[in-house]
């Protein structure tokens, strides 16, 4: 532990996203041919949470105070991210990002898929840019773990659509990979920059894959729970497409202890109409107590996080507050 | 230049040709989904020339005998080469590379895909494990440059297929981008690791460039002139598909001299007998002498290659000669 005083920073949550979002607007995503770099200003411009890099300055601040210096690493999360969303449109087929058409229908699929190539190349270059020499291999290696396992949750999340035989543990371990790692890698990117102890910075990570956990969970319980005023995407879109999420998959474990099979009916069907069937299904939750359910699961996942993160030593602890209420605000979001 | 006494390194093409191919055969391509990893390991043992990794040996042995302490970095730019060709093939639609299905038919899109995203994030990962702390920071900046001109390369190709004011000079800046920047980082890769000064590792890089042109010019004439016998694919496939290569859109410009539209009338005919077409265009490049013309052009790349290369001051005098014999083989190859 460090023995300087330990100071609050100025840290508000709307002063970080103002200062990604201007970050965002300046970079530099120029060149030629035009269409090749088009997409990365679009899709980088479609908004979104900021999730990854708030991650990054929150965790940067718990050991160093001057959190605009995190800001350029910070970005390059989302640039990854993005990278993610422009091939898993393409791979689902996906007509809609963020209340826009995607990439690859405003463009089409060669541009989409090479500009997303393009943009993993520029995840690389800008975090060269944006990170110490003596800390890029080091980071490098961490980053590579973390990319390569949301391939393999992403792969993961494709053949599980045509298993009927997924287990709760692997859909836990799928959205570990596809979802939580980035959210950890992101929070561990941010202590190592801002000076933390390896052992601190994995801790960090931990906490972060716990929440990240939590939070894919949260999205299964909003995809059939939301306010359809507010959601901002068709509620029940998991349910007509048979998504393998946790609520289904605790509902089918229910539903055989009970040797009913009226879920596993709806999900044979082949011809059906959609809004009966959310219906229905939705019904099938209740009765089963899926959503509470879920959500005890979910609130276990925060308050594993919570508590990895009260064992941490940080330099400003003040500013585990700042991260408690931030994945506090996750948690709680919208119901 | 070093004082050391000049040593000739026992280095012969085959004995490095099996150093290559054994390191391919161990390298870990294994994880999980199956489906993920399998896609590498079967693009990685299709064969092919090895170049690259060939070319990264030849100039790290102009400075250090050592040569095979590069085998493990040299692999990597085969690595990166194949992850082009796994994108590249789902995006020009191909059914056959190396005479074997390509992934995208073997498996699916979406895992071809996916696979390739995970090809381009083990290229840094091997990169990460097989070069020196201290060089990956430069090495890194070097290759997301070449990387990010690959994939420009790949667009303008695809952009070019719709054009048809296609200018001689932006398909040499096209091809460049496309395939001689990838040669020429080769070149400039195993320079460094070797031991050259930066200016010395650039030289070799142009040289590169210069032979990766050439290099690409000389496809261009076997596509239409090699011998159909011992090719492996469809001799004239270029003139089929009105591909703008240098003998296209130099027969253009001598037929636009002449005041002549025979071989544009062959571009614009939507209907055609492939066989016929391929001899009638055939015929009008040899009468508009276009073999000739574009040998030289061929030729003069090379030509400056060698010079770029006698320049150049080196630890190892006799590799030179040993790179340059195998520029000349790529020169010379099967007509």
């Amino acid at each position: 532990m460090s023995n300087k005083t330990t100071i609050i920073p100025i840290f508000s949550l709307q002063e970080a996203q103002k200062a990604l979002e201007n970050h965002i607007k300046n970079l530099n995503t120029e060149g030629k041919p035009k269409d090749l770099y088009a997409p990365i200003e679009y899709i980088m411009s479609l908004g979104g949470k900021r999730m990854r890099p708030l991650l990054v300055l929150l965790g940067y601040s718990l050991y160093d105070s001057e959190w605009k210096n995190a800001v350029a690493p910070a970005i390059v999360t989302e640039v990854f991210h993005n990278f993610t969303l422009l091939h898993d449109d393409i791979m689902d087929n996906a007509p809609i990002r963020r209340g826009q058409p995607t990439a690859h229908e405003k463009w089409n699929e060669n541009t989409a898929l090479l500009s997303g190539d393009l943009m993993l190349i520029k995840t690389y270059q800008w975090f060269g840019a944006a990170i110490p020499s003596d800390k890029l291999p080091t980071i490098l290696e961490l980053f590579n773990k973390c990319a390569i396992g949301v391939c393999e949750g992403q792969q993961f999340d494709m053949e599980f659509e045509s298993r009927n035989d997924v287990t709760i543990e692997e859909y836990l371990e799928m959205i570990k990979l596809k979802t939580a790692i980035l959210l950890g890698f992101s929070l561990e990117l941010g202590a190592i920059l801002g000076g933390a102890k390896p052992f601190e910075a994995q801790q960090l990570r931990e906490v972060g894959i716990l929440a990240g956990i939590g939070f894919q969970l949260h999205d299964d319980i909003l995809d059939v729970y939301a306010n359809p005023e507010t959601f901002g995407k068709r509620v029940g879109g998991d349910i007509t497409e048979n998504k393998k999420t946790y609520l289904m998959l605790t509902a089918l474990q229910k539903e055989k202890e009970a040797r009913s099979s009226a879920l596993q009916k709806w999900i044979n069907k082949t011809s059906f109409d959609e809004a009966e069937k959310v219906e229905a299904v939705t019904k099938i939750y209740n009765d089963l107590n899926i959503r509470t359910l879920t959500e005890e699961k979910m609130n276990e996942y925060f308050e594993n996080a919570y508590n990895k993160l009260d064992e941490l030593s940080v330099r400003h602890k003040n500013q585990k507050q700042v991260l408690k209420q931030f994945l506090l605000m996750i948690q709680e979001r919208q119901k």
